[in-house]
C-alpha cells in the first residue's frame, strides 16, 4: 500500500485554477498532491533571429523552482549565475513536448513563452508543468482568438504527461510522489496526446535496469493516467475544449 | 482623485495569507493590492563563514519576480547569468531592514535566509516584501520556539515598509500603484519600527528634484501607512504578537 | 533502402581502438561509421566532497565536441561561457548509464572521470560515447588491478547503447547517421545492458508523435544492435571480458 | 570632538583638480580629505539601442575602486567576473544624482559616460564621486561648446553631495570619514542642487534606528555642507560657472 | 645526454597526417613526438563586424587541450566557464603568427578558423599547432582554388615555429619534452618563415635570467629546426608547394 | 626624427613618484611620458592554497586600465564580466618577471601582490608597469624589515623592463609611445636585470617580419635604456638601493 492508501494506478488530486495571474495571456496554478506549478504563457510578437521570415511560429519554455519549494532550501541559479544541467533538461523538454501540438505555421510569427514556476514540489514537476502549461497556452491562443488577432486554435491535440516507476519491491506505479520517488528503482516520465500517441518516453535506472515486462507495465499505468488527467485539462479550458475537439477530428 | 478613488493617505487593500507553502519555516503570501509577494523565511543551522565562532546569527534576503509579475514579460536573471543591479539593491535592503528588529546574538550561529518572489507585481513590490518577509520571520522563529530550539523571540520591535511619492501635479500619496510609481516625480521608500523610528529613508527624484516641505509631506503619510500595516502584521502573527509587545517592553 | 545499402537493422561499422591516448588510465577512439569519439578514462584517487567518507566511489561524465567535428563549425563551449543544455543532457545520460553497472563500493574513495571527445561527427555521438566509454572505464579498471591497487572488477554487466528511429515513411530504423536523424520523426536512444536489461529509454517525437506498436518495434531493433555491440567490446577488452563474465554469473 | 579636532559641522578639505587625464573630455581629481577619485566624463556620439531616434541624450555612470584603495587589498571585480551589489548601487546613484540636473534634450543623441575611480578611500567615496563627477561633466560639455559642437550648456543647476550620520553616542556629524563610518549608527547620502531642492535621501540604520528629530538634525548639516561644496565646483569650472548662473535664472 | 639519446640539435620524429577529420576544409593531425594536435582550418564566409566592407579577411585561432592530453586531468574550460590565461596568450599567437604570411586582402571578406586541438601532450603544443595549423591553412586555401572559388594562393611564404630552451647545466637544446621543459631554466618560442625571418621570438627566464650569448646559440638551433620543419610541410602539402614557391619568388 | 625630436635611442622622460597612495606597504606613480601607472605592492601574510607549508613566499600581478586612460574609451573588464587575453598575457608578464629577482625563500609564506593600474596611457604600459612595480615592491620589503618583520631584502638584482621597435622606413627606436607603436613593424618588449641578463624577450611581427640583424639593434637599444631606467629606480627607492647592491655582489 501507498503513503495515504493510494492504489499503484491512482493519480493524486489534481485542480488547474485559470487566470491566477493577471498579466499573461494565459496562465494557471495546477496542483497535483502538493507539487503547484504556476504555469503561465506569454505571446510575443517575433520570433528568434534564426526563424525570421519563415512565416512560422515558436514555442519555448523555461522552468524554474523557488528556492523554498522544497524541504531544503536550493541556491537560486540567478545566484549561481547558471542554471543547472537539469532545469535545462526539463525545459527543453517541456517545450519540445508542447511544440508537438501546435502548428507552428498557424501561430504566425509569434514566440509562445512559457513559464513553469513551481511554488511547491512534492515530486512530479515537470509533468506537471507539462500538464498545467498546456492548458496555459490554449487558454492564451483562445485569448487572441476572442480578440480576433488569431483565426484558428493552432492546436490538434491534446497533451499532458505523468510519471511512472518502479519501487524497490518490484510494484509498478502511477504518479510519484517526492518520497516514493527518491526510493524508486526505475523513474519514468511518459507525454501523451489525446489521441494516445507517444510524444517522450524518458525512462532511467537509478544504479538499477528494468525489464521488458515492467516497461510495458508502466507504459499501461502511464496511459491510463493521461486520460484522466485531459479530462480535467477539458474542464479547465472551458469553451476552448470544443475548438481542439473539432480542430482534431478535422485531421 | 487617484485610480479607484482612492485617496492620497489611503493602502490598497493589504492581505497576509499564512503558512502559505509547506516546506518553510514560515510562508506568507501577501497581497498589497495586485501586487502579490511569497516571502518564505528558512532557518540553516550555521553562518556564512566569515561570522563563524562569534556565538551571532545572520538574517539575509533574496529577491526575485517571475517573469511574467509584470505587464511585459522580463528575461530570467538565472538565464542572464547575473542578477540586475535593481534586484541587488532591493535584497540587500530587505536585508538590511529585517536586521535592524532582530537581535543577531539570540538567533545563535543560524542563518535567515527570507526569499521575497514577487508573483504578480503592480508597483511597491519592495515595500510589500519587507511587510511580508517580517511577518515570515516571525513565524520562523515562532516555530522553533514551539519546538523548543529557540528560547525567546530575537525580535524586538516590529518592522513595516511603504512607498510614498510625489505625482506631476505636485499632489503627495501613499502606496503609489504601478500605473502611479511610472509618472511619480519623486519616489520614497520609508522602512519604520513598531516604535515609529526611521530604519530606512530613500527618496529618489526621477529626473526631478524635490523640496523640504515635500519631504516632510511624504514622512507623515508614511508614517500612518506604517502603522495600519502593522495592525495588519499583528493580526497575521496571532500569539507571538504578544510575545513580541512583551520583549518591546522590556527594552 | 537506406545510405549505403544499410538495412534497416543494420549497424554501421563499429571499431574501437584501445590505447589511443597515453596518459589515461584507460583510453580508446571508437568509431560507428564516420562518427569518431576519444573516450577516456581517468582514476582520481578521492571523491565529490558531498560523498566523503562513505566509503564509495563515483563515476562522472563529461562529453564535448571539437568546433568543427559537424558540417559547419560550432562555437567552442569554452569561448561562450557555458555549457550547452545538450552538452549537459548528454554527459548526465553517459554518466547515469555507467553507474548502472558498476559497483560503487568495490571502487572505494575515487573518481572515475570519463572524457567523451567526439573529433567527428555523423550521428549517433552521444551512444557511441556509452560503448566507447564502457571499454574505456573497463581497461582503466584493468590497470589498477593489474598493478594490484584493485582487488576485484567493479563491475557486474556489460554496457552499451544504440538510436533506433522512425524516418518520415514510417519505417523503423537502426542506427541514425546524421543525415538520417535530421529528418527522422522520432528519436530514440536506449542503453540495454549484457543481461538484455534496459538502463535509459530516452524517445522523443520531433514535432511529430509515435504509436504503441512502433515502440515495440524499435525495441526489437535496439536489443538486436546492442547484442552486436556487447560483442565487438568483449573483443575490445581482451582479457578482462572473462572477469566480468565470471562476476556477472556470480550475481 | 572628532578626529583631528573636527568640528560636527565641518567638512574635511576639499579640492579638486581639473584636466587631470589628458584623454578624457572632462577629467578631475577629487580629494575629500584622504579620499581621492578620479572623475572621467566621456562623450560618445551615439545613444543606447533604446533611446535611438528621440533625439534625446543620456547619461551613465561607473564606479569602481583600486584594489589597496583601502586598508586591505579587496579582489578586483573584473576577476571575480562580476560587480558587487555596492558597486552597482552606486554606479546607479551617480548616474541618476546627474541627470536630475541635465536636459537630456539639449544633448541630443549623445551618452556621457563618467568614470569615477576611487584610487584612495578615507570614507564618503560615493559622495566623493557625485560632487567631482559634476565639474568633470560641465568640463566636458565646456569643451563641447568651445569646440561648437554644442549650442548651449545643457545642465541647469549645480549638483553636489555628502554624506551625514550619527555617531554612537547620538551626535549627528557631517562628511564622516572612514573611521566614524564604520562606527556610525546611521549613515545618510544626501544630494541636492544648487536651488538647496534635494535629488536623493539614502538613510540606513546600520543594525540601529533613527528618530525624526535625528534626521531633521543630519538634513540641517547637509544642507550647509553641500553649499560650501558648491562653492568649490563653481571656482573648479572656471568661465562655465556664469554659464551655469544665467541658465539657471532663466528657469 | 637527453632522454632517448636525442642530441641538443635534434628534432622529436615529426609526422603530419592529411584530411584527417572529413569537414573541415583542411584539416591535419600532427605529431611531434608524442605531441599529437589535431588542426582544422574552416572557411566561414563572412569576417568579424569590425571589418566589414574593407576588402579584406581575417585568421583567427582557437587552441584546446583535451583534460586528459597530460599526465593529470585538467578540468574542462568549458566547465570552468572561462578560457584561461595560458590557452589565450597561445591562441593569439598562433593567430598572429600565421597572418604575418598571408594576404588578407587576397582571402576577400572571408575568416578563417584555426582550431588546435591538442589529443596527447609532451611538451611544444604551441609550435606544433602552429606548424600543423600552416598545413591546414594551406590544404583549406588549395580546395578553394581547386573548386574555382578563390584565384591565387594568399600565402606568400612558409610559417613554422620551434622550441627551444637551457637545461640546468647550461646546456641549450632545441625542441623541448616536456620532462625536459619542466626543469629548463629558459623556454623560448621561436616562429620563422621560409625565408629565415622572424616572426615571433618569445624567451622566459623561469624564475632564472640568461646572457646575450645564450641568446644567441638558442637561435642557432631554432633556425636550422624550423628548417627542417618546413621540408615536411612542403611534402604534406603536395602540389600547392610548388604554388607557395612561386608567389614567394615573385615578391 | 622622431615626434618631439627624440633620437632613436631617446627614452621619454621617466619620474618616479614614491608613496603615492597611503594605504600599501609599497606604492609609486611611474610617469615614462605621458603614460602613467599607479603601482601598489601589498603584502598579504599567507600564499595561495598550492604552495602551503613549502616555507616559501608568492609574487602575483594583475593590471588594468581606467576606461577613458585612452583616446577612446574602452569597456571596463568588470562590466564585461571577464578579463581579456591582453590583460592577462599582461598580468602574467609582469608577475613572472618581478619573480626573476626575488628570492621566494626569503619571504617567508607571504604573497606579494602587484597591482599596476594605468590612468593614462601613451604606449609601453606593460613595461612601465613592470619598471614602477619592481620600485614599489622594494618599498614593501623594506617597511617589512624597518618594522623587524623580514630580516633581509630578499631581491638579489634590479629589474626594468622597456620596449624596442621598428618604424616602416626600418629605423630600430627605443621607448615607443602610441603613435609610433600603432604604425611599427616589430613591436618588441625586453626585460633586464641590474646585471644585464634577459629575463623576458617578447618580440612580435605585426603583420611582418623582422631580421636577425633587426633583432640586435633593438637588443642593443634595450640594454642602453634598460640602464637608464635601473638608475632611476636607485633614486626612487633611497636607502634600499644599498642593502639590494650588497646583496647582490654578494652572490
Amino acid at each position: 500500500m501507498r503513503i495515504n492508501e493510494r492504489k499503484t494506478n491512482q493519480l493524486r488530486p489534481v485542480h488547474i485554477e485559470t487566470e491566477y495571474i493577471i498579466h499573461p495571456e494565459g496562465s494557471v496554478l495546477i496542483s497535483v498532491g502538493d507539487t503547484k506549478v504556476i504555469c503561465n504563457a506569454s505571446i510575443e510578437d517575433r520570433v528568434p533571429p534564426f526563424m525570421r521570415g519563415e512565416g512560422k511560429g515558436w514555442v519555448t519554455a523555461e522552468y524554474a523552482m523557488l528556492p523554498r519549494a522544497t524541504g531544503t532550501r536550493n541556491i537560486r541559479e540567478s545566484s549561481k549565475g547558471k542554471v543547472s544541467g537539469r532545469t535545462m533538461e526539463i525545459q527543453r523538454l517541456i517545450g519540445r513536448a508542447l511544440r508537438a501540438v501546435v502548428d507552428l505555421e498557424k501561430i504566425g510569427e509569434r514566440t509562445v513563452w512559457i513559464d513553469c514556476d513551481v511554488i511547491q514540489a512534492d515530486g512530479g514537476t515537470r509533468t506537471a508543468s507539462i500538464t498545467g502549461a498546456f492548458v496555459a497556452m490554449v487558454l492564451a491562443f483562445g485569448k487572441l482568438m476572442d480578440s480576433g488577432v488569431m483565426k484558428e486554435m493552432p492546436i490538434h491535440d491534446y497533451l499532458a504527461a505523468i510519471s511512472v516507476g518502479v519501487l524497490p519491491d518490484g510494484t509498478e506505479i502511477l504518479d510519484l510522489q517526492y518520497e516514493e520517488d527518491s526510493q524508486a528503482h526505475v523513474d519514468m516520465n511518459i507525454v501523451m496526446t489525446g489521441n494516445g500517441e507517444f510524444v517522450e518516453v524518458q525512462g532511467t535506472g537509478e544504479e538499477a535496469t528494468f525489464s521488458m515486462s515492467q516497461l510495458q507495465t508502466m507504459f499501461g499505468l502511464a496511459e491510463q493516467g493521461i486520460k484522466e488527467l485531459i479530462t480535467i485539462q477539458k474542464e479547465a479550458i472551458g469553451k476552448w475544449a470544443e475548438v481542439i475537439q473539432s480542430t482534431k477530428s478535422g485531421e
